[in-house]
């Protein structure tokens, strides 16, 4: 079955899609952190951060059917959904943040952060880090490192080290390596200078979730900011990853490391899968946008979207899932380190809230990246159930990245089946 | 009312975020072709091609409603409702065009297709006519010349004059137009040979939509095609505006006017309102920018956008709407027409299917462009109950373009509308 489907699949997709695990999982059901495949069997999901609230929310569900059913239009008309939506949601986040631009996906929202700081700083010089993804569009491919556009790299893009806890730069962590990784944005802004481009913008994700999502304490990013600040330019903040109350402790990840941003970028939880995305800024900088780009997105902001979205922001607050995050979180932290007593092979247990995991390695004191053994261990816990996956600098952390309602038995099951499975899979 | 709604919506969106019309009308339901606003006013709508198959049709309400509670996810798993939609779609094409690349907006369709274009080329120059319109981001922004990007125009982009069939580039119309349409296409390949890019793509809606949809007899492209395959070039034919039937006598634009374009993107009216484009091509250009793109969209393809989409393509299908489109449409050109020997401001009346409408003109000899005259106009026919808006070259064409099961009756309404507008409405 699954090789007819993949056979149809490369005929109408064509060639090079890519599938998660060595046996793709035929997907035909999902409801709150389980998913079913074709065959009835069951999988807990412990990565969709896409249906947020949990697969097929009834309240998210019910939202969408109401408004479909009602009317659906663009921002041209007047409509209160979307006006009622943006002030619940600016009204999650710290001054001055109080509009927002409304559109369709993460890539979009950052293709049009990129030009709010060129906006703003009258610069096109932009700055990312060396392993970072913000999307497809072909603006925001310039500053994937890891998958590098075919014509090459803009002249106005420029690449600093990820930050790596477990790694770190200059060989001490904390603060130290906090300043070295300032002291590399320094230089990348003197070279954009030197270029002729000058220094608009640092784009990032506050938890630098597909680095490997490094232990960094807050006021990590002080130093960098400083030097922003200092060279004119603004900060980005990605939070399609660890928005939303994931991180537990905080409901954006930019405020749990103690950043204030210029601009935020929010994409794929917002409407637990409805495409909507969207760009939050002061309105100072939202006007210097307007004024200079006339931007309209058809879908941007429409009555559905927006019910979608409230639907999910109105969930995550009534049904407590930011503290949700943070209890099942630490345990679950607990639970991989305990593990990692027992099995040598978990270099490093990191993350904060319900985006968790552990680095992997062949060696605890060569740090020696176990690259292809996790990989094994993801199909090995695919085989048993538990849908996870990998990522990192190095890509060798397990990444759990679960839909909010996740619960402790849940996380029993996860670090059970990942006791069972890392006991069977030999590491050479 | 309106005007707090306005206040409110330049404080959470920020300024300079268009409304259509000098009063902007408030929305709060969708039936069919009509709308209602917040007064419980009744509105034909003559203007909307993104409620394709008319506002919440039950069908597209009822999939998504389904779909949504089932399971929504991406294409890392295995889905057969992108497979089984991508065919769908794929069958309405003429050979080769077998394969397509789902993604959420026109906007990231565009950009994706002119990648595909250098993928498949291997050069980058780009040209466009220079009253188009192909989306957002910060590539296809490059397009619009009615809408300067703030930081100039790329050296790879090149623009070329939008067909005029009113007032034909060199003097002449039919095929003499065309060739000179094609001598210009020829002097911009040739300077972006010049300059370094080499020429990668010829991007434009077949319908030439907003230029204006000038009236271009079959073949008129013919001249323009040979040049762009004797340069090596591809071309990438934008149907977000007239596909899906919409022109009537062919289910796609460039059908019509007997265009065999490389790649095609789609857009708006795909799934009546719900985000999905896409992108598709034959599979051999689909191949070459799979192996060169590492391109993955989360919202793209998932089984909520496909169930959408597909009811959306069934309801065209089953419910005749392509041939409604051709005889409803051609009655109301005949309207318009009729008009036109009353109303000397109707200088020329335009268009096939359901995207039909009229050239105002101060003076029929001068041919003169009454572009103030058609904004009145169109705020005259908002005031008695009738959407439609204003596009073109000199924007003062009036624009027709409604949802798909738009009836003689809505014909009549329109026509007798506007025979009543214009009546009272003072050319100078």
């Amino acid at each position: 079955m699954s090789e007819t489907l993949l056979a149809r699949r490369a005929r109408l997709l064509g060639p090079n899609v890519k599938t998660f695990y060595d046996e793709p999982v035929h997907l035909v059901r999902g409801q709150g952190v389980h998913v079913w495949d074709a065959d009835g069997q069951q999988y807990l999901d412990c990565y969709n951060n896409v249906p947020h609230v949990g697969h097929c929310h009834p309240r998210v569900v019910e939202a969408i059917c109401q408004q479909a059913g009602t009317l659906n239009t663009h921002t041209r008309y007047l409509h209160e959904g979307v006006l009622d939506y943006v002030e619940a949601l600016t009204a999650t986040f710290d001054a001055p943040f109080d509009t927002a631009l409304m559109c369709c996906t993460g890539s979009e929202a950052n293709d049009v952060a990129l030009r709010m700081a060129q906006a703003v700083t009258g610069k096109t010089g932009v700055i990312a880090t060396d392993h970072t993804y913000h999307g497809n569009t072909t603006a925001v491919h310039q500053l994937s490192r890891s998958n590098p556009p075919p014509g090459g790299y803009w002249d106005n893009v420029a690449f600093v080290p990820a930050p790596d806890s477990y790694r770190p730069l200059g060989g001490e962590g904390g603060m130290a390596h906090a300043h070295a990784f300032a002291a590399r944005v320094q230089q990348q802004i003197d070279a954009l200078e030197t270029r002729g481009h000058g220094f608009s913008t640092l784009i990032l994700c506050p938890f630098f979730a597909n680095e490997g999502f490094p232990d960094l304490p807050r006021g990590w990013l002080e130093p960098t900011v400083a030097v922003v600040r200092a060279a004119g330019g603004v900060i980005i903040a990605d939070e399609v990853q660890p928005g939303f109350g994931r991180v537990g402790s905080h409901f954006w990840g930019h405020q749990r490391i103690g950043l204030a941003p210029d601009i935020v970028t929010l994409g794929k939880p917002m409407a637990n899968g409805h495409p909507v995305a969207a760009v939050v800024a002061p309105s100072e900088i939202m006007r210097a946008f307007r004024e200079r780009f006339r931007y309209f997105n058809t879908f941007g902001g429409n009555p559905v979207s927006c019910a979608a979205a409230m639907a999910t922001l109105r969930v995550i607050q009534d049904e407590g899932l930011q503290d949700n995050a943070e209890r099942v979180g630490a345990y679950a932290k607990q639970g991989l380190r305990e593990l990692a007593t027992r099995h040598p092979a978990i270099g490093d247990v990191r993350g904060a809230g319900l985006f968790f995991g552990a680095e992997m390695v062949l060696d605890r004191d060569t740090k020696t990246p176990a690259t292809a053994y996790v990989q094994r261990l993801v199909n090995g816990m695919r085989d048993r159930g538990v849908l996870l996956n990998f990522l990192g600098v190095h890509y060798n952390v397990l990444k759990m990245r679960p839909p909010m309602p996740f619960s402790r038995a849940n996380v029993d099951q996860v670090i059970d089946t990942l006791d069972t499975v890392l006991a069977q899979t030999p590491l050479a």
